[in-house]
């Protein structure tokens, strides 16, 4: 399986297996998935899937960690614009305005991935190492913020806090009520940042 | 089955169909859950069971609708104390600082059952009737407060929103990152409150 640090030596064929999974995933759900729909998805033969994998869990825990640094926006965000920028920036990574159906496909499964997280501590530690690595981009942006005179003087651990929870909850309850493609909570965000983060 | 309003007509069988589907669940989990595992928790006739419900996920809607009143607060929050008393009540149920085992296992069923919402319209349903009912439940206290002086002229359906995201992003990424009884988040969400919505 690919370490935290091996992402860009991941061969073709472990590509080829995160894509025919996530399809997968996709159409069955995980609580149908089975090594057979990979396969079905998958361009290459079956032993291949077996022979990087040894069980379904252990491929999942690698998609896992591939969506997971699919959604950690460290490299999204450009350090050399001002504050608001990448703040908007990172935003737009975790709670966009719209989704397309690729977008809201790839963000039901990491809500059906996490539903896995409370019962197993594999995806548990993906899901912890996530929060970590979004909290520190975040923490940066705000930091620079503060420092530059954009943001207020605020207390960031309790902002990165109350901001990571507002985008997370804006989008589960968006995915579990609604079939609209629009998110209105980005809305209630900008709103809280407007008035509590940004200056003057 | 059982419709939003007759909840207090529920048989004991159908009572008892409930907890054996909760107690399955917490044991085998969303994606392993069968007939038979409810059975196996089911002190009456499997029979029994299939003449309640055609479908697994008939069974399964119905175990929804039921965990998602015990979530829903209205009853729980008393009209007659004061707005910030009935603010701390609503959000002990939502967001509780610490979650004991039985506490903690009915939270994570609830995360599994989200996790279907996003395929399956009447999950979606479930949990967007919940939504209604936890809005309006909030929107009231929120009023109330504002009317008696105790809350600042805010914004209520902002502040109705950001709460409630607020709370389920909290809870979740608690769950889903953490095994610890203690969720530090209820902190952030008071820290909040005093900032934002409680007068002087």
């Amino acid at each position: 399986m690919a370490g935290e640090g091996d992402l860009d030596e991941r061969s073709e064929t472990q590509e080829a297996i995160m894509e025919a999974t996530y399809s997968a995933l996709q159409k069955c759900g995980y609580a149908d998935l089975t090594i057979q729909a990979i396969a079905d998805e998958f361009a290459k033969s079956k032993s291949l899937l077996y022979y990087h994998y040894d069980t379904k869990d252990d491929l999942l825990v690698d998609v896992l960690m591939d969506s997971l640094d699919r959604l950690s926006v460290e490299e999204t965000v450009d350090a050399s614009k001002p504050p608001q920028a990448q703040l908007e920036t990172f935003l737009d990574n975790m709670l966009p305005a719209t989704l397309d159906e690729d977008d809201r496909a790839f963000r039901v499964t990491i809500v059906e991935l996490r539903a896995q997280a409370p019962m197993d501590e594999a995806y548990r530690e993906q899901f912890a190492r996530a929060d970590r690595l979004v909290r520190n981009t975040l923490t940066e942006i705000l930091d620079g913020g503060i420092e530059t005179g954009d943001f207020r003087d605020i207390d960031v651990p309790y902002t990165v806090d109350l901001l990571l929870s507002l985008v997370e909850g804006a989008i589960t309850r968006h995915l579990v009520t609604s079939e609209e493609a629009t998110v209105d909570a980005r809305d209630t965000v900008d709103r809280y940042l407007e008035a509590n983060v940004y200056a003057g």
